[in-house]
């Protein structure tokens, strides 16, 4: 097979785009992928400051080199979560990564809030996946308040952003069906939120992140077996090989036409946020979702206290952030 | 595995309602499936007079069988599509079953009119499936409208329903997200159409049709290879043997929730209907969908004739009906 664009030998197929590259000309196509979808929705501009989430697998490693190839201003954050077995390999590739391309990085570990994702799970009886998620967003927006960046940026591809619309898809969940895509405006207390690589899917990043030479984080989390939409993910390979193309299809069909259907109808959020009294995070609860959390390990551990963030001193203060919902 | 009900011992094992049943308590479940279907939505009551498709496949037999067997006033209706290999086996099929329990029975051949399928897939060069249902629902609909039926019932079942939900979401089809359902209203000219089955699968219309002992035609239309939405019903078998239950509730909150967000922003209908010049049918065009490819059919067989159906006289000064759009 030959390359598309220059006829030498061709590295990487893409019959969704009807189309074959040689690595250099994969790189550009990738590169272009990613400018169109920050182009196309108004993701952001070179003047934002941009804060880019670094789990440490292919897909957030690959936003943050791709977004600094282009200029955007971009620091990294990295969430260690004190899962034995996956953290500290994950930390690592970070810290490799941003040093040898000489990133800014930004690290919090989750055990210095008392919340280690193993005591998190002894606590709590709801999926630690979604409560994890909810960690992860707070320290998120908390960091981009504190260091100023207007914008959040994750590494979610279009097998992600595809398996996540078909789950809302499935349940019809108005809510989430009129919120989600590659941009969740900012709203009072809370950054913007972009998914730049949304045109791409996971085997285009997979092949960046391969041709770029980017050391992967593989140890999947030791939590999360079976989660992250792995059905429909692999229903929807199925339907990609049947019907090439129709993935990107579905996607840009629902945020042209689905979408504002959905917009239509959804109930207007009238939730009123008022600050958190235990963080000072904008929250529609009395508490915000984090300081319950924390308040639960916390209790759990020390019963004698009170076992709110205040207890032991780490949270007291603060102006931090809740999160948005989930699944959007 | 023992019957839900009586705990006799099963025959028909529903892991999406996480029962099984012996050979009498499935058939009572299934026809309380289809009277909940019809009250639900009220597709139709007793005093209305029902035309019943007949293809000779299990799903409308038992549909007639049912309907009728509920009491409903119900007449079937076999088109002959004149298709060597299959037309005639299916049409002795329908004719067996309604001599067998005395149900009245209208039969009209498309080659009457002209329109054998066979001399149709040679005039026209679109696929032959959206022409010949074309030419089916136009005489669906002409049969209704000269009898007097002022209802059309079809055997969908909640797997053709789920189908064709997934691919007109797929493509976010908005007009037709926006009409979907178990009953299409009457319109001018058009009678009420409803879908009796639509709370029942593929699978348990199969059992009941084995239960009450019905001949199946077996033989697929030639023409019909991988059509009718073959790969998006694989695709939900592994999706529902994986989610037991999804099927219809995903078809459930489609009907809730997702629809009227569609409708909300679907454009209103405002094509001007006007009888078709040819055959009377209302039609937006200028000459109906039906006339068309009946001009073009009997123009290619006669070419110094004008090829319109007066030309033969068949048609000449009937009051006919045109169909409403597909994918309904």
């Amino acid at each position: 097979m030959k390359c598309r664009r220059c006829h030498a030998e061709a590295a990487v197929a893409l019959p969704s785009h009807n189309s074959a590259f040689c690595p250099e000309c994969f790189l550009d196509f990738f590169s272009r992928q990613v400018s169109r979808g920050i182009e196309e929705h108004g993701l952001m501009t070179k003047s934002d400051r941009v804060l880019a989430a670094l789990s440490g697998g292919k897909d957030s490693l690959a936003l943050m080199l791709e977004l600094s190839r282009q200029g955007y201003d971009v620091t990294g954050l990295h969430i260690d979560l004190g899962i034995p077995g996956s953290s500290a390999e994950a930390r690592a590739v970070v810290e490799r990564f941003c040093a040898r391309f000489g990133f800014r990085l930004i690290v919090r570990e989750t055990a210095a809030e008392g919340l280690a994702i193993p005591d998190v799970k002894e606590a709590v009886k709801r999926p630690i996946c979604s409560v994890c998620g909810k960690i992860k967003r707070h320290i998120f927006n908390r960091v981009a308040r504190e260091g100023g960046f207007n914008v959040l940026a994750t590494g979610h591809n279009l097998d992600d952003e595809v398996a996540r619309l078909t789950s809302n898809t499935l349940r019809w969940d108005m809510g989430y069906l009129a919120d989600q895509g590659p941009m969740l405006e900012d709203t009072e207390g809370f950054a913007r939120k972009v998914k730049p690589l949304w045109r791409l899917t996971e085997y285009e990043t997979a092949n960046y992140a391969f041709l770029m030479g980017l050391e992967n984080h593989y140890a999947p989390c030791p939590y999360s077996q079976g989660a992250s939409f792995s059905t429909l993910k692999s229903m929807w390979i199925g339907l990609e090989e049947k019907m090439p193309g129709r993935k990107m299809h579905f996607y840009q069909g629902f945020l042209a036409r689905g979408r504002s259907a959905f917009r239509a109808v959804a109930p207007a959020d009238s939730e009123i946020l008022a600050p958190c009294p235990s963080c000072g995070s904008p929250t529609s609860s009395d508490v915000c979702g984090y300081c319950r959390i924390r308040s639960l390990v916390l209790g759990r551990r020390h019963p004698g206290t009170s076992g709110s963030p205040q207890a032991d001193g780490t949270a007291a203060g603060s102006q931090e952030l809740d999160t948005s919902p989930a699944g959007k």
